[in-house]
């Protein structure tokens, strides 16, 4: 892309005549993927990387839109002579099912009551999630991935894709990840969705057209950004700073910038994401356990592809010794890993902020992974 | 105390006449506070230890009421033979201004409206707290307490004591607590004030004998007891174990036992504590800042009291570098300082569970204390 150049979304329906049927049994049909891609797929199509986004990520990963104010959410990491290089490999990324940037979610129209799904919309999981997108990758003409990457939610999608479609990639980018959801991360989403099931406005899912749960669904975003954030980086960007005074005010007004930037980020995405879809992703995060009564070292015994495993040192959120219990079932399994903590005090967001060092790693492991191929 | 005695909260009223200032220029009067004594003043008045609760405690730190289902909340560390002896040490607990559980607070009676204060009850800071915890000790007599102690809030009236008070206190113990409320302790705090604030119920304080804020709160409490659990004792206690059911229900009702322990545990706390003294109790910890400007090195000039310091080291509420920092800034001014960070696995709650270990570095510094004296 030059810079003269736009990102466009493109749209792909598939499941129009026989329904998929999802983990939880359910039917779901038509099914669309909103997805971009980047560069240029080879003639051989063996340069296909696919990345997944986070919980509230969408398929504008890289580049802008016209009008848009920001570019794609990790446009730092890819294009041209970036960590996914887009003069070496053809970039997709995909809008997950069950979002609201683009792919069938619960705010799409419910084929058979022509109203909004909300609540009837069924239940999706990180499966759901890697098995739409296989349609996808299928329909693009790409029987293997060169790579499948993502942090925070996306590796979880990444490292089911290993397991699903093992002869489908040939490695793997796990960053700031983890391979079942724990007591914590289930705790600090359930406290997010009572915040906004427990608004009055959010009318059992049905309050599409009227007004929205805004209240609710801007105290889980604050809650979000402090998992988000480090202990040290939220001392660092805010402290003890007074927002907008020289002293306290002695009352519950706004006292401090950290109060006041939570909650105008909290209030903006009220503008950007449907409460339903946060409701929906978070869900499908808590229900992620790769192993499920099994043991680790099994489930991960049918892994072809190579892998880069990627943590944060102040990353509270996903912390690392969760991606170390994954290398050390990978390991056991003689499968390929390089894994790596990167000291950084960004907490979560690093994945999205550390890019000098995690561009190295990953430049080094797509060349190494391109160039051992047979 | 034996086995068939009951503990009985004492109240004790003062600022009847000439009204309390508070920090903030605002006038209170009268204040009661709820209080507790437990062991035997000595005839020279030296034994006296003042205890101060956290958060959401009360005067009743020991021995048990008559028809209590449980006994006081420090209960394993008050008593006979335990860290603060009342064989030997003569225990006052009170409860703060500002809370709920028997002190002037705003469920009180307003004595200009008859009705209860709600939000036109002044704002507390942990100064007023220490300061009204004054005309108590000074109530029973006690020139010079023997040692004033707390954990989490408590911790900071306690070190707040020594700077107001140096001449009336021999030594202090501070546990899980610091020295000035850090971006990350107000955020958490900001949002519990917002779950409660933005319930419709919350009416701007005014609640009294009308429909509770009973949502809000109970959001509020769920978020405080993330806080108060590490990662590791949240996965060890629940992990992804499931509530009543064999699978997940693929639905929004509760699946893990970790929401339905939260979800318990916040309900119940709406019959336990007032949200208005929530918001007016974390406001009070947000606005704590020994420094206000100055260093800090400066601010513990004038102190006297020598003091045991102790963290916990998966405590990431009240992470142990900030009691170092206040540890550095003691030992600059020549304070007799001992510290330790107890190896533990309960987070914030250590405070309360970790009883062997903190009971013998008490014990054996009170003693110390003690023998000290000419």
């Amino acid at each position: 892309m030059t810079s003269k150049n736009y990102t466009e979304t493109q749209y792909f329906t598939f499941a129009e005549d026989t329904p998929l049927t999802l983990k939880s049994g359910a039917k779901i049909g038509p099914v669309t993927l909103a997805y971009e891609t980047y560069g240029t797929l080879n003639q051989s199509k063996s340069n296909g990387i696919l990345i997944f986004h986070a919980l509230t990520g969408g398929a504008n990963a890289a580049g802008q839109h016209k009008g848009a104010k920001k570019p794609g959410w990790w446009d730092n990491m890819i294009g041209p002579g970036k960590a996914f290089d887009t003069d070496k490999y053809f970039v997709v990324c995909a809008n997950v099912i069950g979002s609201c940037k683009g792919s069938t979610g619960p705010a799409s129209t419910d084929p058979k009551t022509k109203k909004p799904y909300g609540l009837n919309f069924p239940i999706i999981t990180i499966e759901d999630m890697t098995v739409t997108q296989k349609y996808l990758i299928d329909h693009l003409g790409i029987e293997k991935l060169l790579c499948c990457a993502g942090g925070s939610m996306g590796g979880l999608l990444a490292l089911q894709w290993t397991i699903l479609f093992p002869d489908s990639v040939e490695s793997c980018i796990l960053i700031a990840t983890n391979y079942k959801h724990t007591a914590q991360q289930i705790a600090l989403h359930e406290v997010s969705r009572q915040a906004i099931m427990t608004d009055p406005h959010w009318n059992n899912g049905d309050y599409y057209g009227k007004k929205l749960p805004a209240t609710g669904l801007t105290l889980s975003r604050m809650i979000g950004h402090i998992t988000y954030m480090s202990e040290e980086s939220m001392e660092k960007k805010f402290g003890r700073k007074l927002q907008g005074k020289e002293k306290v005010g002695y009352d519950f007004t706004t006292d401090f910038e950290v109060e006041s930037y939570l909650k105008y980020r909290g209030s903006t995405f009220v503008d950007e994401f449907d409460a339903n879809s946060y409701l929906y992703l978070s869900k499908a995060l808590d229900y992620f356990d790769l192993c499920e009564g099994k043991k680790l070292t099994d489930v991960l015994k049918g892994i072809k592809a190579e892998f880069l495993i990627i943590t944060f040192s102040s990353d509270w959120l996903y912390p690392s010794y969760q991606s170390k219990d994954l290398v050390r079932g990978l390991k056991f399994n003689n499968v390929d890993v390089s894994y790596l903590e990167i000291e950084s005090n960004y907490g979560h967001d690093a994945f999205l902020v550390e890019v000098d060092n995690q561009s190295k790693l990953i430049k080094h492991f797509l060349t190494k992974v391109t160039q051992s191929r047979k």
